[in-house]
């Protein structure tokens, strides 16, 4: 039966459904194909009442939460209406000038996924839900993963719906404008396990060849902001040995931790460190920069090389001080524990591929996902299709369509593994 | 003679002149002392005004030409006045924000040489002129040594009087404003040397622990804009290996530039290399810099060691580019000729430090002066003063009111050597 529920997968239909989708917000590009869909915005309402509208025509019942969240539930012949459903999904909103398959990939590949379940007449013991978060993306509000936030507990519906935009206006108006501001909390302890679908946005995949790749973990991430203050003096008058240079400082810590993360990255491959934001002050072309400031942000699916580059970074810090007479100033901003996915989700994906032959992989993620949040209160599992050219948050993110179908094809063997043939 | 008129110098008569030019454009400031006298403001007015008082109480014939340059004439008993000046004079104008000392030294400390002349009834060659040339820093009108380029030839008086500050006035409208636009044009080529005394706003003589620098020469420079090009990448999604990050590579140049500028430096002393701007861009904490836009300062006394950095830097981007898959593009802004002071002013200096029992030391300028420009059309010569710190261009700004009395008597035995005693 599962494999009948593989077969039904239909990806011209998951494809239109994208393609339909892709038209909210649509960009007017000459490159690829691009989307703006910020929550509580037109594009907002009309991507969402065209995903309801799916949602009702394919015989769910949907519901909206009091955040926007929107879940589509399916009991398959046989299931238990009371049993802790099974979900999958992602969110539909994008960055502000995005691509078409971070996240409505995830969105419309569950819905698709029960639409071929249903199809086969598959009997499953557990309901499906599909769900579409409330602003994954956190270019609205100030903050990310909002809808998934809340079901998971992290966030309240208080706090989500307090939150406001640079114009002052509150997620709470955005929602009532655009006629989602529902009932009730979506709550995702309810569920049996989640799997979200997603694409890669970066290149292992592509380079690998293979076309899907079975999430091991989210990795966690530290952020940090450094300061290094020296003294502001005249280019030209002021001598090598005289000058106690902010910038060429920042510069040596810059590559150092750029050294360190390859080094470490090699053994590992989990490993990344950026230094993203820097600014010299006072920036004049004839004046040795005082103060520079910038930011570190690295990731691993473990703590340890986490905490290891900033003690090498501290390190750095004091010798930079003790060396050339800077001060510096170290301020962590957070910590984000690395998110394991279930291993039952990883199975059941590795088990879908094995039997539709599709190629798979582990790979880890090195962004959050709405997945990550709920992996905090049940079983998690994602799945990562190719992006060409690892290229993502762009009208020129694109994942070959047949690697899309493939992908829904994992997540409905997976699907109906966990909903208990 | 000349011994009587260098004890004819009164520190005490200098630092009243000193203190009451300081009143102008006054700062209220905690610590230190400032002053902003930006041309063609009121403020730069009353400077003005005051300095013409003091020319004249002196008994110097005052002229001031199309472009504010404003000459006090002395012709000593026994002097040809058909024969060329010795000249001695700075700027009255300051950097926003900036110190009592930078400029109004070299003016007022001029015309204090001259009255201890005149007072100890020195018979000279020559007649002497006291100079304060308009908007040698700049800040206004977006282009330095304004009037000293007026005076050698080097800029028009049309042009310097179409220049325009932030608002759309020109120079023209400020100096007509303030009462300052005169007839005809200062022509430095007329005299026979011209003398300059300034704080030297670095650190060498007040570690040397010596009182006056003579200047040999002053640095030449090269500036360029430099951008590397990479990709902008998810900083947690692109491994290390995946990534093009141009602040990176660009961190690996600015210490490399800063390293070699002082390998350099370690034989000449006289070296300097300068990153004082640095933009990465998108510059958000979470995305690998696409691109990093950077400036490089490089001066030294001769032009071979600015071009052996410059060469190194080329190398260095080839290198980038290969290794890192980056694009360069080094934008040389323009370069500055180093340019030396004649030996007679150097000689008249030394030979005055001798006489009075000052310590002398050989000293370079790192920064250019409005002397820089007057070699180019006759001898030119220079002093440096301490400068507490180094500090210039500040409030905090400092030399000793003794200092400035024995580099005013180095200036006055110079002044009368040069003179044709």
């Amino acid at each position: 039966m599962i494999e009948q529920a593989v077969d039904a997968v239909d990806g011209d239909r998951l494809r239109a459904d994208l393609e339909a989708n892709a038209e909210f917000g649509a960009l007017d590009v000459e490159e690829g194909r691009g989307r703006t869909v910020l929550p509580g915005t037109e594009a907002d309402r009309r991507c969402r009442e065209r995903f309801v509208d799916r949602l009702e025509a394919a015989g769910l019942d949907v519901r909206v939460d009091r955040v926007g969240n929107i879940v589509g539930r399916y009991v398959p012949p046989g299931a238990d209406p009371m049993a802790p459903a099974v979900a999958s999904g992602s969110h539909l909103d994008s960055v502000p000038r995005g691509g078409i398959f971070d996240g409505p990939l995830g969105v419309y590949g569950a819905l698709e996924a029960v639409r071929a379940i249903d199809a086969s007449g598959c009997e499953l013991a557990r309901p499906i839900e599909v769900v579409s978060f409330t602003d994954e993306e956190g270019h609205k509000f100030g903050d990310s993963l909002i809808g998934s936030a809340v079901a998971t507990g992290s966030m309240t519906p208080e706090e989500a719906l307090a939150l406001t935009d640079d114009t002052g206006e509150t997620m709470r108006e955005g929602l009532e404008r655009i006629g989602f501001a529902g009932d009730g909390v979506l709550d995702a302890r309810a569920w049996e396990a989640m799997l979200e679908v997603h694409v890669e946005q970066g290149t292992r995949l592509e380079r690998a060849g293979v076309p899907a790749g079975i999430v091991t973990g989210i990795s966690g991430q530290t952020r940090c902001r450094i300061e290094i203050t020296g003294e502001t003096d005249h280019a030209g008058v002021t001598g090598m040995d005289e000058r106690t240079d902010a910038l060429a400082a920042t510069a040596t810590l810059v590559s150092g931790i750029e050294a360190l993360a390859r080094r470490i990255d090699t053994e590992r491959g989990t490993t990344v460190a950026t230094v993203g934001k820097l600014e010299a002050e006072p920036g004049a072309i004839n004046v040795i920069p005082g103060r520079a400031r910038f930011t570190v942000d690295i990731r691993d699916t473990a703590l340890e090389p986490i905490e290891r580059i900033l003690e090498a970074i501290e390190t750095k810090l004091e010798a930079l001080e003790a060396e050339r007479g800077v001060e510096t100033v170290l301020d962590r901003l957070y910590t984000v524990d690395p998110v394991p996915m279930a291993d039952s989700c990883q199975d059941a994906f590795a088990e879908a591929a094995g039997e539709a032959g599709i190629g798979s992989r582990s790979i880890h993620s090195g962004a959050g996902h709405d997945a990550m949040l709920v992996a905090s209160v049940t079983d998690a599992g994602m799945l990562f299709v190719p992006s060409r050219d690892g290229r993502s948050h762009s009208p020129l993110e694109w994942t070959d369509w047949d690697d899309c179908t493939d992908g829904i094809r994992l997540l409905t063997g997976a699907l109906t593994r966990l909903a208990g043939e």
